[in-house]
């Protein structure tokens, strides 16, 4: 029976360690493929594009976004962001799986375009947990901490939009049931319904 | 964050291999208690009351039906069979997960009654397999062979009322994917969000 590929949304609040969790799974998930962005800003030394991303003009961008060409995007300090849709489509039409790591307010954006999506939201053990993290990355000034922060909680009660959550509090523990739950997807029976009745019926 | 138990509820045609998985499960998952059924049927020798099944009277079983304490029952040649309704509630508010091995009449009852029950459907790999694993097992006449074989389509069209079929070609896979089925329904935000959102709530 071909099963259509799925395509798993992590998502969740900064700092509960998203990126990390996926990085992990993609270790050995070789029937996983990472969606790339598309971005209008500069690369930066060493990043190539097509892998960490799709370097692309304004023009280009805008025209995409004119052309309904994107999953979900975003303007963050004036570059733009976005998940290109026919990248994630065809992988997905080929059977692999696509793997999207993104903010709560793309993730919902991906939700109203593509139901059919997982969608999972990666929880620190605690806020405490979680602004000791943001901290220790050190990549943020203290304003953007504090802002980061207090916007968790908020963020957290958004969680009704999901399907699935992980407490990150032991990475490979996380790891395991994030493979747990694209598993277990691959088995519902609302995706796949029509394909098994049939299977039996061409047997007759 | 305290966790109810699951009722897993382990169903489909007879010879599809649900009790080869379910045994094999039990083996190393020690918080699964599998649900011991109550009968009216004599023991065989060898046979623990308490264990295998527990032996009652056909008096004390319709009393039993009469105060609504079966999941569900059923009357199999003059011998009744039932799942007491308390031995599984009580393990679940405890926190342990119940299997439940039963046939699709049954399992279709269960969910009435406990519709947070996960329903999973095993399917064989082919019809024809399924007739080879019956007659294979020889424990059946060939009129009850015949019966059970062409109730199977029709059977495997109810596959709608259940969240998650398993293909059992191998059965390695099989009990893979019925492991993380359990684990990812531990993880839907569905059955948990309010008591996630309470925990975070909690730490301000």
């Amino acid at each position: 029976m071909k099963k259509e590929g799925l395509l798993i949304v992590v998502s969740g609040p900064s700092g509960a360690g998203k990126g990390t969790i996926c990085k992990e799974l993609l270790n050995d998930a070789h029937n996983i493929k990472l969606s790339v962005s598309a971005t209008t800003r500069k690369a930066r030394e060493g990043e190539v594009d097509g892998v960490n991303y799709f370097f692309i003009s304004k023009e280009k961008f805008e025209d995409m976004i004119e052309k309904e060409e994107f999953l979900e995007y975003a303007n963050v300090y004036g570059n733009f962001y976005g998940t290109p849709k026919k990248a994630v489509l065809d992988t997905l039409s080929q059977g692999k799986d696509v793997l999207l790591e993104i903010d709560i307010q793309g993730a919902m954006k991906v939700k109203e375009k593509y139901p059919k999506g997982v969608f999972i939201f990666i929880l620190p053990p605690s806020l405490k947990e979680l602004k000791e993290r943001i901290v220790k990355r050190g990549t943020e000034t203290e304003e953007d901490i504090i802002k980061r922060f207090s916007s968790a909680l908020s963020e957290i009660e958004k969680i009704d939009n999901y399907d699935y959550f992980i407490i990150n509090e032991d990475l490979q523990r996380a790891v395991y049931e994030l493979r747990s739950i694209i598993t277990s997807e691959k088995n519902r029976v609302s995706r796949y319904k029509e394909q098994i009745i049939k299977k039996f019926k061409e047997e007759l």
